[in-house]
């Protein structure tokens, strides 16, 4: 690898040891899914604020273009370099100081090279509770969470990342640092600036530390288990639950019989409970305030409703944690189970509650017409109206030729119906490289217009993460 | 009045009857406090988003700028025409559609215009809350809530009116409509336009409709009203009620002695509780998903510890409705009382909570070292560090000398001191004309830099509300 005189300038910013050449940014620039491989000019890895700003500044003079990336979990191959080898990735992972617990104002300021799991974890030690939580917690990082606004299983209580930040500090294009960290919850001094960059994948600032939000403890989690027998009755469900439970409710999730049956199939030890007598079965969460007994007694006044108005065929309350966390352990060996059966063709989608029955039911049947046999693994965080609506080869198919021939027709299908139900083609993905060609054809064009501007009023060179989202 | 061209091309669009010249824009032309007047070349009622747009579209090929009006309640003096009387005010009050309300979704779609009151009435009629509620709702907008991010009551636990939409159709400044009324609570596909537009007052867009998410309606509300020592108390008193009361926390008011001072002095049969005795009085509302006797509970198990603890040195637990109606009366007479008194000097601040002790003690005294005898009355939203820190001339002094000498001083004192402890000097009012030439010094550069940016993306031509926020 050449020794460019950028590389030179790097090496002075933040030292020897932190620009990785060669072999060595074997890591960063792949892709976790193996899916993408890119190459860098260098990985840089800043250990603090100003040594980013450098950074970007000394980019900025040479023309070169920067990849900002996180713990490398994203699912839509947005922190990947491109194939040219000239850009610079730029790793925030070094930077992993708590810069502050507030209790009184619940706040926590961190460094964006956080890994999830050590917030949660410091949150915890502080008495308090970081509700974000998925399954790539244990390396990805806060900042990249911000970058795609993640969201997670506790959306439909805590909201997504973007609800759970009060305060940014991020590096703009020209390597100038916006001091955005403040811990306030109302603050009406002009435009959300804040909002704007949480989200937009690096196209429009590098986040380097924020003020996120800390909650109290609940006092017991409580995880029920139902058998429903329609999508419909799947809704009427959770509009029972936010009045039985208001929020207490910090969880909903709704599960197909075809999803179910690959858990089944590919991990018959962790004993799916009521899935061959049901069409869906829902996982329900409780958070409560005062007590485990207190949280039981909620449950079963709302299963009881909600079994009498036979929105509910069966249903199980966890007896102890370990029961909630078996539970819980089935619906997120769903996305093993389908990769164990094969590769597979998988949409993000989300869409108003109500218009999530006649949406699976129109789509189910339109791909049941494209490809007979194919199997429709369905499920989700339908408090937020968000599906992973997936597809697997039809039973005893060629899982690989069923991807190659029908993965973009598949897609079609449903972005299309996606479209006509008003929903959003990336729920909480994001758009990355994977999706930006999609764009254009699923969202406003007024919409993309303005998000033109932005672009090119923030970052006019074209200097972060091009070609990314736009 | 002169029929300019553009007058006649208005009429065309949305009929003669619509577009208001001469006296008839008097009550659109003056700030509902009485202190700006403006004038405007026209007012025009458009009566459809199709009509905004159109209107947006000649006003912007004769470079005539636009000022959007709500309900004309604002305190920043941002919806008022400059006095050159040739800008258009277009008010969006014959906009009045409730457009669609979808329980499972949860949600309510309604045109800019509907009033505030409206809205909570018709979400109440549907089975829901809509839980934004402030001094103004009788008058005030939705559209004009949405362009100025309205706080108000219930924050604490609802959040500010950003946080309460899922959408938004917005005419730009080019006339274009950008249809983005899509209910969904996760969308990540590019940036946040939504949160752009919100809280911009009418500066890069105009807000022509909205979806806002509504609330399951809480089976029981509960106040109380306390007497605390200090402010670290009442800042100890609302972590203990987070803890206790979790998300049924809905009001967390403080109130110091000289206001509710003022309150007893003009309103005597308000019977204000507690107030001789005690430097502060907290107001905290809890709403409950269960019961009446379950908040009570409640409740008294949070006063009993926070007596234990001496944060607090006696309580009361409203009896029904008319006490509770009543407490919360004494609140909201504060700014009436200060009114009676005279005219007097107020601040819309926030701060992170745990630095309003320290603030106040600053600041309290910095103010009586630079007024002698100074009032100081200081009251607000503590549960989202939001202080209404007001003033008032000395005893039996001159209010309006005293206003005429200080305010610029006092401004000074306040603000340097917010900006010293990481504050706002404008929590829920917004920037408007009123506090445009403060932000350049309260305001990060880089922020500025970055507003300017945008403002010059979004409306190129500067013809949306002009002067106001930059």
């Amino acid at each position: 690898m050449m020794q460019t005189p950028l590389i030179a300038a790097l090496q002075r910013i933040v030292g020897e040891a932190h620009v990785l050449l060669g072999d060595a940014t074997a890591q960063y620039v792949t892709d976790w899914r193996q899916r993408t491989h890119g190459q860098a000019l260098c990985v840089v890895r800043p250990g603090s604020t100003e040594e980013v700003s450098q950074v970007v500044k000394v980019c900025a003079q040479a023309g070169v273009s920067i990849v900002p990336q996180g713990g490398n979990t994203g699912l839509v191959e947005g922190s990947i370099p491109q194939d040219t080898g000239q850009q610079v990735l730029l790793s925030l992972r070094r930077m992993q100081a708590v810069r502050a617990i507030d209790a009184h104002n619940m706040t926590i300021t961190v460094d964006a090279g956080v890994v999830l799991q050590s917030l949660q974890k410091q949150v915890d030690e502080a008495g308090f509770l970081f509700p974000l939580s998925l399954g790539a917690e244990g390396s990805c990082t806060i900042g990249g969470n911000l970058a795609t606004n993640a969201g997670g299983t506790q959306v439909v209580r805590y909201g997504n990342t973007r609800d759970l930040c009060l305060g940014l500090e991020v590096v703009t294009a020209d390597g100038q640092v916006w001091e955005g960290l403040q811990g306030l919850r109302k603050d009406n001094t002009g435009y959300d600036l804040r909002n704007l960059f949480i989200g937009s994948e690096g196209t429009l600032g590098i986040i380097t530390a924020a003020t996120m939000r800390m909650y109290p403890k609940p006092a017991a989690q409580l995880t029920a288990w139902t058998a429903v027998p329609t999508l419909e009755a799947a809704s009427a469900l959770l509009a029972l639950a936010h009045q039985h439970l208001a929020s207490a409710l910090t969880g909903f999730e709704v599960m197909n019989q075809q999803a179910l049956a690959l858990v089944d199939s590919h991990y018959p030890h962790l004993r799916v409970p009521m899935w061959q007598d049901s069409p869906f079965c829902v996982l329900l969460e409780a958070s409560d305030s005062e007590s485990e007994s207190h949280a039981r007694t909620l449950f079963e006044r709302l299963l009881e409703e909600a079994m009498e108005q036979e929105m509910v065929a069966d249903a199980i309350i966890a007896e102890n944690l370990k029961q909630a966390h078996d539970l819980w352990h089935i619906r997120e060996s769903i996305t093993l189970a389908q990769a164990a059966e094969g590769v597979n063709v998988k949409h993000d989608i989300s869409l108003p509650v109500s218009r999530i029955p006649a949406f699976v039911e129109e789509t189910d049947e339109a791909l049941r017409a494209l490809v007979p046999g194919i199997r429709l693994v369905n499920f989700g965080h339908l408090g937020d109206g968000n599906l992973h609506y997936n597809t697997q080869a039809p039973e005893g198919g060629d899982a690989a030729a069923f991807v190659a021939q029908f993965e973009g027709a598949i897609g079609d299908v449903v972005y299309q119906a996606v479209l006509r139900h008003g929903g959003s083609i990336s729920a909480e993905h994001g758009i990355g490289t994977l999706k930006r060609d999609k764009l254009p054809h699923y969202k406003s064009p007024v919409a993309l217009q303005l998000m033109h501007r932005i672009k090119a009023a923030l970052d006019p060179d074209n200097l972060l993460n091009p070609g990314r989202v736009l």
